[in-house]
């Protein structure tokens, strides 16, 4: 049996009774390295506390592991229990379907855990959910790759009053250029956008198309730390949402679409005060 | 301090190690009854699994209760820590967004705890949920009240090739037209939709309206008890689905977009094999 368990957002606590259960009972217990070793502050040496808590030892696996060695992680889920656990909700931001669909191929039962993930818990800020369009990823721009799909998308939903989220890049464990030319594996160290690159990268965009999708003006919301004990949120035009420091990852960012009166009252609350910005804090 | 926690949508060992935490915490614990109910096998005698769990008596908050004796609940928090538990996560598909924003400008601390919602969980299908557009809500239609502003929204997200998500009506407590009219409250036995009655209105709207936002041929995913140990989850046409038995309520469906080489390879796990459906467990 595969268990594909999610996490949730914040910390060891967030996962489900129903969660720790399934992590008691599997043999082999695998961790998704991909956003994990950020959101739940892990480093390669520092699972301590995930195994303190579950009681046996956890085995980072980040994307190459998943990849090239997905092929043993599903024959020991054929003999035994085996947990591959997600931070957020297995097929929230970041799928999963992959090993999944590799699993069900090979007649591997597999059960799946669900958790928050920053598609439900943006939430929080007073958006209504169902008002939100297609999600949008903001890859980060090099001197030679500026993708700008996100543009249009983000206009349709605008046109239509949704809001829009965007996930902002994260970038773990990409080769470097040198260590490709070499054939020799090195990477580059982990870059997870911020806010404020998030918004200059958009106005840039708006700058080379004007199409009005949206301006500097425009109401949104930064989410940092979603669903940790120091998450801050933030509502406010592009640019003022620009001048502030969101601190550590990672961030995410909501476009406005048309807002309701119950909407902006929640998000008044969220509304930097003169010179004090109000930090949410979700810490229980 | 009121904590708004959310319990995720099988049963009682869907709430998170946090959202334990902040109960066991709380001097007064409150449970919205609109889908507990229901999802959770509820009744108003029947709380003793949460209560077991949670070491202490849970009172059933219906929509009466919580908008006639808020300020009672909100009393009771700016005393003493009161925690106020919701299905799914408390801004998903239902919000609580009102309780929340009373309590702010009361100057009550609020603390939330995610949970998974039917938002994120519909992800277990395969479809992406980063391709869908706007939630519709699917109405009971009356002899007299058959609103259809659900169509025109499906029809643009089918246009941007976007899936729709079209949570399906639940009337509880409603009071019966006769109570009404002689002001004593008597109730109409509670309703919920199911995948076939959603169709059935949906293809009589489109017969009505004929612009071919979609037909009896579009494909469509239908959920029932997401998140639960028996959940049912089908990939069929909406002709398909319309003769399926989902069993108990809640029902959701899906109706696709565009959907992905890699959407359809998961989509086929839930297709009906000849006369043999394939009921999908969750069961941990």
């Amino acid at each position: 049996m595969l268990y594909v368990v999610g996490l949730g957002l914040g910390d060891e606590r967030d996962i489900t009774l129903r969660g720790l259960e399934a992590v008691k009972r599997c043999e082999k217990v695998y961790i998704e390295a991909y956003t994990s070793l950020l959101s739940f502050g892990l480093s390669s040496h520092g699972l301590s506390t995930l195994e303190t808590l579950y009681g046996k030892p956890v085995t980072l696996a980040d994307r190459e592991m998943v990849e090239e060695k997905a092929d043993q992680i599903l024959s020991e889920a054929r003999e035994s229990d085996v947990a591959f656990l997600v931070v957020g909700d297995p097929f929230g931001a970041t799928t999963h379907t992959d090993l999944v669909v590799r699993a069900k191929k090979l007649g591997i039962k597999v059960k799946v855990v669900h958790n928050a993930s920053v598609l439900n818990a943006i939430g929080i800020c007073g958006l209504q959910l169902y008002r939100y369009g297609e999600t949008v990823s903001i890859p980060f721009f090099t001197s030679t790759w500026r993708p700008n799909s996100f543009y249009e998308k983000i206009q349709k939903n605008r046109m239509l009053g949704l809001h829009t989220l965007c996930l902002l890049d994260i970038r773990v464990k990409e080769p470097t250029l040198e260590s490709l030319c070499r054939g020799r594996k090195q990477y580059e160290p982990p870059r997870y956008m911020t806010i404020n690159t998030a918004i200059e990268q958009l106005l840039e965009v708006e700058q080379l198309k004007r199409e009005s999708a949206y301006s500097e003006d425009t109401e949104c919301v930064g989410f940092a730390r979603l669903g940790s004990e120091d998450q801050m949120i933030v509502a406010g035009t592009m640019k003022q949402l620009q001048l502030i420091d969101f601190g550590l990852p990672l961030h995410c960012l909501v476009i406005t679409g048309q807002t309701h009166p119950v909407e902006e009252e929640m998000l008044d609350f969220y509304r930097p005060k003169s010179e004090n910005l109000e930090q949410q804090d979700n810490g229980v």
